[in-house]
């Protein structure tokens, strides 16, 4: 899979993608993931990529010219599933959706800075509008980063032990069950004892339930 | 205010908070951000930190010792508002939380990984647990990241025009409306001839129209 990532700060992203799990994923030549720098793109004097809004009011608009070059160079050598476009009033992104996407090949993602961009390019050149949680954030490239993280994960192969993505949270639409280590006993608190029983159907039995009761307790909404 | 936040990953979060908006910020003294490396608190050999799950299973789970030393040590220094898990089981973080945060002093960030804390840190140690979404990350650490971008923007002071924030998306339970900016004329679309008026009551009443109509058409669930 390859995700190419449109921005104006190119540099906030250059840790997330270089640890850990995402790391794992393009070494092992599973996912390529692109920063694209939005001002390589303008024509604009001083490698200017936004303004002021028409009509007035606080912050600044990513304007189209930068943004549609970009996207249009990038499609010439790219077919790409979804041009996703990274915004608080999007469609609000779920494990589902995640699962989704990390079937496709190709991912063209946009990020927004301070108000956003240009609502004609939202009306002509977006697929999608996608928004990882009801809030507000400075930009779209933490949106982005956490994007790729919940899709890149999922690619069969990334997580060492590939039943792993299958016991998550919102897999099943129940929450996971509490999970315990060494030691024991820790200061006062012990393990539940039937993880220590070495009865597994008892211990699939329990995991069930307590993913059902927290679930209960904290997302009722999951179980309707 | 100050963001502590113990993580396993220290490098992953080395970019998001020196660009940008959190740059300005911690430029300002208006936020301090500190990375914890959890290893640093490990008795264990080979700094190790997290270990198989009791009862079997796939992935890893953060051993109790290490992050509970982890905590303590920090309390010693600094009284924390909030001891804060995110986990994908947690409160979901919106605008209202945000804003609510935003004026806390210190916060302690705790970011599991893999499958992960210990149950037992969780009953005993942590105050309040946040899931960004209804997804599942790699680790905590870019969940970190989005809340402390969120709360941090909203720091006053922060952003150059303070104004801005209370135009967000969320901020009155209703979307924010569309932006536009120069050209006046892209390609065959024209910017909204109401928002090249002038009239800033028409103007203003096109946004909160257009914001409306937004939410009706896209959130619904907003306006309830």
């Amino acid at each position: 899979m390859k995700i190419d990532i449109i921005t104006v700060v190119p540099e906030l992203l250059s840790s997330p993608f270089s640890h850990s799990i995402l790391k794992r994923a393009t070494e092992k030549n599973l996912l390529s993931i692109n920063i694209i720098n939005l001002r390589d793109y303008t024509t604009y004097a001083r490698a200017q990529v936004d303004d002021y809004p028409f009509g007035g009011g606080a912050g600044m608009v990513l304007m189209p010219e930068p943004l549609v070059n970009a996207i249009e160079s990038l499609k010439k050598l790219t077919e790409y599933d979804e041009v996703i476009y990274l915004t608080p009033d999007g469609k609000s992104f779920n494990q589902q959706m995640a699962n989704r996407l990390s079937l496709k090949n190709n991912l063209l993602l946009i990020c927004g800075h301070y108000k956003g961009i240009d609502q004609r390019v939202r009306d002509h050149f977006i697929t999608t509008e996608i928004s990882i949680g009801d809030y507000v954030l400075s930009g779209g490239e933490l949106a982005a980063a956490v994007l790729t993280d919940a899709i890149g994960r999922l690619i069969p192969g990334v997580l060492n032990d590939e039943s792993s993505a299958l016991s998550d949270s919102f897999q099943d639409q129940l929450l996971a069950p509490p999970v315990y280590t060494r030691p024991e006993v820790f200061r006062a608190w012990s393990v539940p004892p039937v993880l220590m029983s070495g009865n597994h159907q008892l211990i699939e039995e329990w995991r069930y339930e307590e993913s059902v009761k927290r679930t209960k307790e904290r997302r009722p909404d999951l179980l309707q």
